[in-house]
């Protein structure tokens, strides 16, 4: 059930509509879909430092000139104000609320960072037949606060979020194997085994998402987790900050596997 | 002739007291070197979108805080003003000299950017038996301005350069296939064969660099180059720019077979 590249003007219009607002899981299979953080342009270059220096839970693929809206390296036409099923607001650090337009909270000093997210290396896993237990039962995945420090830059610190898989005993070198080569979509597994190395203490109780069992003959896989940069901005508490609605990402029009995530120059006389 | 981690600091002290000025090809073997670009904080934003957008000619893998000389990313006692055996110092633009510290010039607005080089697949290739000849006869890589537009940042912008190898034609894909494995090092090539199609009228004079000959029963092979950034550099015309001076790269204390180029975060209780 691959996405079709010809559906996916369709669907964008669905979104932008406001027909269709609902998660993208499933919907982007085939095309890079990413997180999304909206700041002012006084945080814009910390943060960008801090997506540098942090690339596995914050792999950068794309970032809008100051004040406009158009993501113009990841798509023909979008429209970052409109073209996210659903959006997160927060004002000084803490959530507003959610909508699924936010036309009346752009202005001209805003920059838009498109984050690469977990979904695609999912793919690849289960095209390898690794099969991964939340995503067969349609739960979101567990993540977790772990012990890893992000390295710091400006007001943007804290520590990694994580993101658990249980993988069985005898695929977890070539789970790091695929997932290792998507460094845009979070890259190879920062730890796998014993939790309590991460400083987690209940693997059934993760600090977002649901539970999922770790099986018999299975191994728990950490992965560094997008909900990262969500912990370093209630630290930075900017003014004014928007991201995608958890589970409602961008879908871009870049192939997932892309070397670079950048609509491609053509050779010419241009 | 790999270079040990051991030897790192007693070649950096010597860079450091200027006794070392040379180029640093063949020292950094297994170890990151990187291009530099230094710039006033008011560029800094739109250079690191310029480098996000093209990521093939502009890998970013470090970038200082505002006004802070070391590269605390990349090692652990790097100093920027120092640390790189020879600078080029631009104003608005224009190449006005080189000098072996810029302790002088740099000031508290100062963003210091490493960008991945040539060095780290050459390296690759050469221990996968793929020869390339400017490194056997110890010359330099010969570059072209190509037809290939950059995509453009507020004051950057203008057309890729890129370095060609004569890679034997039975060799060409194991080439691509490994030079690809190290996207901070400018990832697979650009363009292989006729160098018209990248609007290069005469392969043996090139616009930067030594003539390197296309040898029978090998291929042109084109890959985007770390000169790329200093074009756009002329276009946007800083009042003050400073670069390495080609060929005298700064040397990293990250392994260049490492996933990330930040020294690694330790889980622990910290």
């Amino acid at each position: 059930m691959r996405l079709q590249n010809s559906d996916l003007p369709a669907l964008r219009a669905d979104i932008r509509a406001g027909r269709y607002r609902s998660h993208t899981a499933g919907l982007g299979a085939g095309y890079l879909q990413t997180n999304l953080v909206i700041l002012p342009e006084a945080y814009a270059l910390d943060f960008m430092r801090f997506c540098q220096r942090n690339p596995k839970p914050c792999p950068l693929v794309g970032v809008s000139d100051t004040g406009d809206p158009m993501m113009r390296t990841l798509g023909h036409d979008i429209d970052i104000r409109t073209d996210v099923p659903a959006y997160n607001v927060y004002r000084d650090g803490s959530l507003e609320g959610s909508v699924t337009d936010i036309s009346d909270l752009w202005t001209d000093d805003m920059v838009a960072f498109a984050l690469g997210c977990s979904f695609t290396f999912e793919d690849a896993l289960a095209r390898a037949g690794i099969a991964v237990w939340h995503v067969e039962h349609d739960t979101t995945v567990p993540m977790f606060r772990s012990n890893i420090q992000t390295v710091a830059s400006g007001p943007f610190s804290g520590r990694m979020v994580v993101s658990m898989r249980a993988i069985p005993e005898d695929r977890v070198d070539d789970a790091a194997a695929i997932s290792r080569r998507f460094p845009l979509a979070h890259g190879a597994p920062v730890h796998a085994g014993d939790p309590s190395e991460l400083g987690i203490s209940d693997i059934t109780r993760p600090d977002w998402g649901d539970p999922a069992p770790v099986g018999p003959g299975t191994v728990p896989v950490f992965w560094a987790c997008g909900v990262t940069p969500q912990v370093a901005l209630e630290a930075a508490a900017p003014r004014l900050c928007i991201t995608h609605k958890p589970g409602h990402m961008l879908i871009t029009d870049i192939p997932d596997t892309a070397e670079v995530p950048v609509l491609a120059p053509t050779p010419g006389n241009q």
